[in-house]
């Protein structure tokens, strides 16, 4: 058989677990949107099989044997052999893991997941400690299984974003820390800009509208993709063809769906973007969660909380809201971009969102390490939310529950979100000044160049490359704080006015 | 191992075989209610490949030597045995279909789907004959596959009817037709009753709305279920605790969103009434289709186009349509009975309807014994219209293109609901005679007594018995064409006032 033959027969295998694995993702979307509270119980088993073949699936010996031939192959073009590498590389990682510990995982996941909703809705994290405790065991089962260096969490944490680490991050954060606190305290001695237009009655369906109207302009595909509303905003996506992001609206908070839906579509229009001749294959799928957060973070903020869109689509949002009508696009540059210490961390500004993140990093790194357990976490989240915000946790609901991460047994997944807008910060400086333009552009509502660039510097490369190589070549140096930073500042001291 | 232990293995794969499958029917729920075009081809593949486990799962050597073994163990219950008589029946049958067919199958019903759907659009059947005789040549082998000792099409009418043939149907649908004619032309000897109000704009979210609360009365449980729009009006289910109906909205004919609505609501509630300990197991499954359609069209008909449901319910469509104000529930009583031959099926009256089911019936023969193809659809399609109901087909969405079940490979469906308006007209009458209130409980929009008597008499068997069986055992007589001439006859006596 021919290197191709076998190459063939390998992409067969690989499409049928990505099938297994999408029809998991489309059970599990319906599950966050429309499915009924009668379903949960058998929709957690049916999740949990599907998860059990998929994994069986990709542990065949053939599988094995089949990629072993082909590491060693002549005639593969090179992209081939970074498909079968990073396959390989997947392959080994698979085979640790039992399917019984596959299965349990995804019972768990599903139970916690519901245990999650039930204790949200009473307000009472004892309502979910339990199965969140059960997960978190298994989580640290399976920093063993995967096995690891230094720390127990890094395994966790490879799992998002290869190569970072506990001692990466915590340096990191470190930094990060003691650059973001000086800012904050300038920006808490500086007036607070005007924010109570955005806290009117904002009617349900014309911010449906308004989302959509933006997820238009910003490229997102409807033929393509869709939106529909969950209880936690999420993007997923089934092939490259059918893409799905979520909301959810606040009739009492204009920001809330809308720049919500800016992140979700910007990790839309990565999925989107993918090459989907490479369905199923490595190539087919994105860098890291933390580059996909940069996209999420860079149509986000760097975009949407930019003037620029702002001037742009101010008369937009006074169409759909005339109460608007007498607020310029600076006032609400200036509302949109307020910081000021607060509770929930996906409401929190650009500023404050970082400390949100230390304190999920410390809490998830010492569960790792097992210093704590599921029971503190309450006590401790609290203890941090007063240290490093100043504020009072009220209840668990605006404390502890307030993530869907952990109920999915998401470990080591909140520090991408800081790596995210790091990265954004560093892409985007390289975008502009490769197009002293841009901003321009953006002003008009135009975003060609944007999309080129991410189509040729993001998008095309799927997993090709680790989210810190990526960066290397995109920017010619590794991830800094200093872009990131330097964003910052300048953003508060056109809207705060201190030195 | 006990028999006990034996037949625990027994259910831990038939559950996961079952999580498998349903999987697959939330793919199919997804595709035709939210899925964007764009997921079209990915999505067909997906579900192919789940087909094609579910079928490796249940073709697995060693459940066959485990369904052997119990077959022949002592001290299961009586119901255990019988499943496992049933699943050793379908184990057999499966075991005739090779891997790679069921696969070809799954992708040629996943494309023809879509040719139909495309095919609707531009109104040509030309678009859709390609796939479509793809399908009937694949369906044709199946009949092979399957096996049949007189005619080919029986191996069709016996997966959605067990025992169902073409012998049986040619007699039945001889004397139907002989008893309709002279009827159908009594009633076109009448007076035609005023119809034209139920064709005036009806909003279609006052018609959603007026949906939910006709589910809702007539037992359908939100919490184990919800409704949808699609293209053609369905029910599916993913466990007994998630039953879902979709419907369709026409803003000029509120007939069509309302009696539909009522139709997949007695599918519903059939299955939200199976036996949810029995998942994955013939128990817990429905009868035949026939015995589903019979619920589906005693809610419908039987039930929703009765004097009494339409007394208890005037009200309510004046709430909702106050265009209908001047209208009596006998008016509208007239109007929902009106008989006229006409081209769509779906929206046919009751007496009309089986001659579309005689001329699909007719066609199907014909392609199954292999006299016509694909390509001799339209034109027999419109002589028999023409012969049978007197109406001219102008295209083909009008004709021939109308219904979705070709598309879906069901070929030996359409018979079954003619079966099933008589199994219905037969139960109701059982019914209404071990309860002579039960009509004036109707009026009342009280439904205990007919859920009572569906629960004991239909719902709780799941699988236990044929149609054929289940019918003798509820009415201690077979099918038999009398009680649905009986109650056409009385009501149109009723309506058209002829002797």
């Amino acid at each position: 058989m021919t290197s191709q033959q076998l190459y063939e027969q390998y992409t067969a295998q690989m499409r049928k677990i990505a099938d297994v694995k999408y029809a998991l993702a489309v059970l599990q979307w319906d599950q966050e949107t429309y499915m009924p509270s009668g379903g949960v119980a058998m929709r957690a088993q049916q999740m949990a099989t599907l998860s059990e073949i998929a994994h069986q699936l990709f542990a065949d010996k053939n599988l094995g044997i089949l990629l072993q031939e082909l590491s060693a192959a002549e005639g593969l073009t090179e992209l081939q052999q970074r498909n079968i590498s990073l396959t390989l590389e997947d392959y080994r990682k698979n085979e640790k893991y039992s399917s019984s510990f596959v299965r349990e995982l995804s019972e768990a996941v599903s139970t916690s997941y519901h245990a999650w909703i039930d204790a949200r809705k009473q307000n009472d994290f004892a309502v979910f400690e339990t199965s969140l405790d059960h997960l978190i065991r298994l989580k640290k089962e399976e920093t063993q299984v995967l096995g690891f260096e230094d720390h127990p969490y890094d395994a966790l944490l490879n799992e998002f974003e290869k190569g970072a680490s506990v001692a990466w991050l915590d340096e990191l954060f470190l930094d990060l820390q003691s650059s973001l606190k000086p800012l904050l305290l300038k920006v808490m001695d500086s007036p607070v800009p005007e924010q109570a237009f955005l806290h009117q009655h904002f009617d349900k369906d014309a911010q449906w509208r308004l989302g959509l109207d933006l997820l238009k302009q910003m490229g997102f595909d409807f033929e393509r993709g869709r939106q529909d509303l969950s209880e936690h905003p999420f993007t997923t996506n089934f092939n490259t063809g059918d893409v799905r992001v979520t909301t959810r609206i606040d009739e009492h908070n204009l920001a809330s769906m809308t720049w919500s839906c800016l992140h979700e579509g910007g990790h839309a229009l990565y999925e989107q973007g993918l090459p989907s001749g490479q369905y199923g294959l490595p190539l087919g799928e994105y860098c890291s969660i933390g580059i996909h957060e940069s996209q999420s973070r860079l149509w986000e903020n760097c975009i949407g909380r930019s003037l620029p869109f702002l001037d742009c689509n101010i008369s937009l949002f006074q169409q759909y809201f005339p109460s608007l009508k007498q607020v310029s696009s600076r006032q609400l540059y200036a509302a949109v971009n307020g910081v000021k210490p607060s509770l929930i961390r996906t409401e929190a500004d650009e500023l404050t969102y970082h400390f949100h993140i230390l304190i999920r990093y410390e809490i998830e790194k010492k569960l790792m390490e097992g210093s704590i357990t599921a029971k503190d976490i309450p006590s401790l989240w609290n203890d941090l939310y007063k240290d490093l915000l100043g504020v009072a946790v009220p209840d668990d609901k605006n404390g502890c529950l307030q993530d869907i991460h952990w109920s999915h047994g998401s470990f080591g997944y909140f520090p991408t979100y800081t790596l995210g807008s790091l990265y954004a910060a560093q892409f985007y400086h390289y975008m502009q000044s490769g197009n002293p333009g841009l901003l321009k552009e953006v002003g008009r509502g135009d975003y060609t160049s944007v999309h080129q660039w991410l189509q040729l510097n993001v998008y095309q490369y799927g997993r090709r490359f680790t989210g810190k190589e990526l960066c290397n070549k995109i920017t010619g140096a590794s991830l800094q704080l200093g872009y990131f930073m330097q964003y910052l500042t300048a953003k508060y001291q056109d809207i705060y006015h201190f030195d």
